[in-house]
C-alpha cells in the first residue's frame, strides 16, 4: 500500500504533466500543489527540489500541508524517474508491463523522445532554429517507425505514452495558433501536414489516440497553455 | 529462464562496458561479439542496430553465430535501456532493488551521471573546453552529494554504479597519462586532487570502491584503453 504522496506540479510544464498522467492511469491518491514557476515559493528549493524545478514528489512521512513539506518524507525529482516510480508503486495498474522485452521497448521509445523528438520540438517551436522543421519531421518519422501497427507506443498504453503526450499536446496548441519561433504562417501548415500527409498516417493516428486518452485530457488545461504560449511564444513577444 | 542473449560490444566503449558489468553481476550466460568501431561489419547496422552503435543486444530466437544474427531475435539498443533490461531479466541478482524508493534513487543517480557528470567528462577530457575543469569538479561534487555515508551509489551495489564506473575508469587512465584536450600537465594534478583533496574525500572512496569491484575489473581492459587513448587523445594526435 503506497504511502502519502504530494506532487509539486505546474499546468504549463510538459514534464510535470507526464507524472500527472501516470498518477491518473494508476488511480493514485495524491495531493497536488501548483508551483508558480515565475514566482516560486521560497521554501520550494530548500525543502522540496534543490534544482527548483517541477515535477517533484514528496513521498511518505507524516500528513502535512503541501506548502509545509516534512523533512522526513523522501523527495524525488526528474519526470522520467517519477514515471518509473509510479509504475513501481502501482504494479497492478500495469502502466509498464511485466515482460522485460516490452519494458525495454517502452524505455527505448522514451529514449527516442528524450534524445530525438524533444530536442527537435524545442529547436522548432521555442527557438525557431534554421533547419528545425526538417529535424522535427525526421524525429516524427523516428517516432512513427517505433509504433506498432495499432495501439500505443508498445501496444497497450504505457508510461512511454505519458512521456511524449504532453509534448504532442503542446505542439498542437502552438501550431494551430501559429505560436513559436518558426517562420510566421508555418504552424497551421505543418499541423495539417502532420495530420493529413500520407507519410505521417501512422503518427497521425497515434497523435489523435494519445491526446484523446482520458488521463491526458484530464491533466491538460488547453486554454491555460494557449494563454501562456500567447504571452511567451508569439513573435511579437519574442521581439518585444 | 532468460533466452539466448548476444551482446555486441567494444572494449573501448564506456557505454558498452556498462552492460558487460551488469551481465557480470547477474552471472548471465551470453555470447559477446567485439565490434570494430573503426571498421564495422557491413551486417551490423542493418541486422543489429540501425544507429550502428554499441552496445546492442540480440535476445531470443534460434542459436546462431553472433555474426549471422537472426531476424527472429529482438534487438535492443541504448546502454541505460539495457541496464534495466538485465535487471528485469535477472530479478534475483538484485542489481536493482525491489523497493520503489531505492529504485528511484538509483535512477536519479543515473540521471545525474547522464546530464551532469558525463557532459563535464566529455567537455574536459575529450574536447578540453574552457572552464571544463570547474565543470567537472562541480559535477564530481554533485555525484558526491548523492552518495550515502558508505557503500555504493544507493548503498548496495546497483546498476547506478554500472552507469558511472566505465567513465571513472577511463577518467583515471586519461588523467594518469595526461591524455586529453585539457592543458598539458593538468591530468596527474587533477587525479591527485580527486584522490587526496579533502573536499572529495567521499568521492575518492567511491572511486576506489567502484573501480575495485570484480565486475568492473573483469570487463575493463586498461592496457587496451590506454593504447587507444594514446593514439586518439594525446595533444600531438589532436593537432596532427
Ligand atoms: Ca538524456
Amino acid at each position: 500500500m503506497p504511502e502519502i504522496l504530494t506532487l509539486y506540479s505546474a499546468k504549463i510544464c510538459p514534464y510535470a504533466q507526464r507524472v500527472e498522467i501516470a498518477l491518473s492511469e494508476a488511480n493514485a491518491q495524491f495531493d497536488r500543489y501548483e508551483v508558480d514557476l515565475r514566482d516560486k515559493p521560497e521554501w520550494y528549493a530548500p525543502k522540496v527540489n534543490p534544482a527548483s524545478k517541477v515535477p517533484a514528489v514528496a513521498y511518505g512521512g507524516p500528513k502535512v500541508p503541501a506548502d509545509e513539506p516534512s523533512p522526513s518524507s523522501t523527495k524525488i525529482a526528474e519526470s522520467l524517474v517519477l514515471l518509473e516510480f509510479v509504475a513501481d508503486l502501482y504494479p497492478d495498474a500495469n502502466i509498464l508491463p511485466k515482460d522485460p522485452v516490452l519494458r525495454a521497448k517502452a524505455r527505448f521509445f522514451i529514449d527516442t523522445v528524450s534524445n530525438k523528438y524533444n530536442p527537435a520540438y524545442f529547436a522548432y517551436i521555442i527557438r525557431g532554429e534554421e533547419g528545425a522543421r526538417e529535424k522535427l519531421e525526421k524525429a516524427t518519422e523516428d517516432i512513427q517507425a517505433l509504433l506498432p501497427p495499432e495501439g500505443f507506443a508498445i501496444g497497450e498504453w504505457s508510461i512511454a505514452d505519458a512521456a511524449i503526450a504532453p509534448f504532442l499536446g503542446r505542439l498542437i496548441v502552438a501550431l494551430e495558433n501559429d505560436f513559436g519561433g518558426y517562420p510566421e504562417g508555418e504552424g497551421p501548415v505543418l499541423l495539417n501536414d502532420l495530420r493529413q500527409n500520407q507519410k505521417f498516417t501512422r503518427f497521425s493516428k497515434y497523435l489523435q489516440d494519445v491526446t484523446a486518452r482520458r488521463s491526458f485530457t484530464d491533466t491538460f488545461d488547453k486554454e491555460h497553455i494557449r494563454q501562456v504560449f500567447a504571452s511567451r511564444l508569439t513573435r511579437a513577444a519574442k521581439t518585444a
